[in-house]
């Protein structure tokens, strides 16, 4: 038997009720596959605010650290939205991130055959597309200092914040980059404003370099103008692509959207060693929590990613990615990606289709 | 008669053919609204760096400014591609928008009924849109210093850039778009990184400032992230929209996409005071060149642009907008728009198509 220690961050909003099933789903795979998870429960976000007023008490950083993986659901809601920044919900994510040094943000874009018709864009344009956003997440101008609001000396404010990469932070996001490119199709495609920013210039010098240690690896630099644009004129020409963090935000969640259903998206954030954080693309939906309305299944194939990538466990990854499509095979849908003739089905209810799938 | 002297900059790739179509569409709206053009010629780009060394000769930007207004086709091509950044097209392109204090640039990008077939989104997705975008263009990320490559104390290198926005630089282009919003449905929509960025903070708090003076204006406010989410989702939700320089220069690449054809775009680059430039979203499409083969549609739609926003002409602007509109209806298409059943004209010809309609 194999025994892993888990934290859950459930988070806000319809995390818990998305987390719940998240863990059935977990248990079942555990016990086809010989695995024992260990779950433990800590704060964080909202959730955190309200009990201890930091979004990230240290004792959730601790809990994580003494985990073998974190799966993480979502944080923030309106209630939180007026308070200064660095006690926002916002503020807890970022500083797990930089706690546990998860510079390796990795977001899929993958249409779902089953779930086509809920793209905005036309069948034939987005059919068959398969996008891996890898992300930079520790660095860039999310961390970069001088940062802040000063006066003037004319007395008026400024804003400031600084975008920065050295080269180390470049290569080590690269190689991810590569190594994922390798498993997958062999391409490449780095993102970055070259043709302005001297952070980009630098950027764009280094991936060069990295890639001759990936002969076997098409590489190809676009400007993020372009490659805004080139996700929706024909997003299929992507496969891997890597970028730093403010537009790895950005065009994750672009290519995300060309899916159609947010709901359905799943990421991973890895470090060099130590536990990853698993969790859905999408937000903490305030509005819906607590009407088992949510789509649980975001959060059930971010912990298929935690198998694969946090935990090394590919065959009980790949059980949970199948059941996920069973029941989108058998016409089950929440509320966020019904159509007509379909089944629509509760949080809850999906997690039991899950299981029995 | 009304005189203007306009500066045309013709620049690289196929930008003397379509600006050859646009002076000529100009030259008969002048004749109809009895106003006479007096057109002097500048060198910009990789023209001029092939002429001069410099990507911005100083006398261009004398010319410019010695002008009611600015022409300027496209910049650039894979000649100028390896040259230091400082000497690259791109930098004359930059130079100009400083030089002139050109601040405020602003990016329609409208679903033409003709053309809708066009975009990769679905119709009932695209049908009607009308976005403006509102990109301060002469600050942000794009000028803030620090800026550069440095080395560390552990001797790697560090590619620094820096954002930052100044008070009166955020209410400047604010009055832009709220104003710019009020001639429209009366909607904006400023786009920002307020959960992650300082400069962002500032940002939301003067535009929220503003919008006090502006009890007309529908104000509302969206993450950079999810903006680029919605403008997929959803693009008929935005009316103007008013972000920053490198968030604009993202967005309304993706909103121009969503179009279909970026060869109909058009766009203006205001300052204070002084000549504003005028000049289509697309590129040089060096490819293309010199074969008869580009759309001046964007190009004669920046003419138009310019004699609106630039010398205060709309009823010349409303004609060369009428004669576009009339040639698309009566089928008339290059090559980048072509559809069955439309006919295939090339660069000279739409010309005179537009000059008979
Ligand atoms: C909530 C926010 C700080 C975060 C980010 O900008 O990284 C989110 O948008 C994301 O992409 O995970
Ligand atoms: C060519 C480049 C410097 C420019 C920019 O980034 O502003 C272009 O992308 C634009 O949007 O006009």
């Amino acid at each position: 038997t194999q025994n892993y220690r888990i934290t859950l961050l459930p988070g806000d909003g319809i995390g818990p009720e998305i987390m719940a099933v998240a863990v059935d789903v977990l248990k079942v795979a555990g016990k086809k596959f010989d695995i024992q998870f260990e779950f433990q429960e800590a704060l964080i976000g909202g959730a955190a605010i309200d009990a201890t007023g930091e979004p990230l008490p240290s004792a959730t950083l601790d809990t994580c650290r003494n985990s073998d993986a974190v799966l993480l659901a979502a944080i923030g809601g309106y209630k939180w939205d007026s308070l200064p920044s660095n006690l926002r919900p916002e503020a807890g994510l970022l500083g797990l991130r930089a706690g546990l040094g998860l510079f390796a943000n990795l977001r899929p874009a993958k249409i779902l055959p089953q779930l086509i018709d809920a793209s905005t864009l036309k069948r034939e344009v987005v059919e068959g597309v398969d996008i891996m956003v890898v992300r930079e997440l520790t660095g860039g101008i999310y961390f970069g200092k001088p940062k802040g609001i000063f006066a003037t000396e004319t007395g008026e404010k400024r804003g400031v914040n600084t975008m920065v990469y050295t080269e180390s932070e470049i290569d080590r996001i690269g190689r991810v980059a590569f190594e994922a490119a390798r498993k997958r199709s062999g391409k490449l495609c780095s993102v970055d404003k070259a043709n302005v920013l001297e952070v980009s210039q630098l950027w764009r010098d280094r991936i060069t370099q990295l890639s001759q240690e990936y002969p076997d690896i098409e590489l190809s630099h676009l400007y993020v103008d372009n490659a805004a644009m080139q996700l929706v004129r024909a997003p299929k020409q992507f496969d891997t692509i890597v970028t730093g963090n403010l537009f790895g935000d950005i065009l994750s969640d672009a290519a995300a959207m060309l899916t159609g259903s947010i709901g359905m998206l799943p990421s991973a954030s890895l470090g060099a060693e130590g536990p990853g954080v698993f969790e859905p693309v999408h937000g903490s939906a305030p509005d819906i929590a607590g009407q088992d309305k949510a789509n649980p299944l975001a959060q059930v194939l971010s912990a298929a990613m935690m198998l694969r990538y946090g935990l090394n466990e590919p065959k009980a990854a790949d059980s949970i990615e199948q059941a996920v499509l069973q029941v989108l095979e058998q016409g089950d849908r929440t509320g966020d990606i019904i159509s007509p003739g379909k089944n629509l089905l509760g949080c809850r209810a999906m997690g039991n289709a899950l299981i029995v799938a």
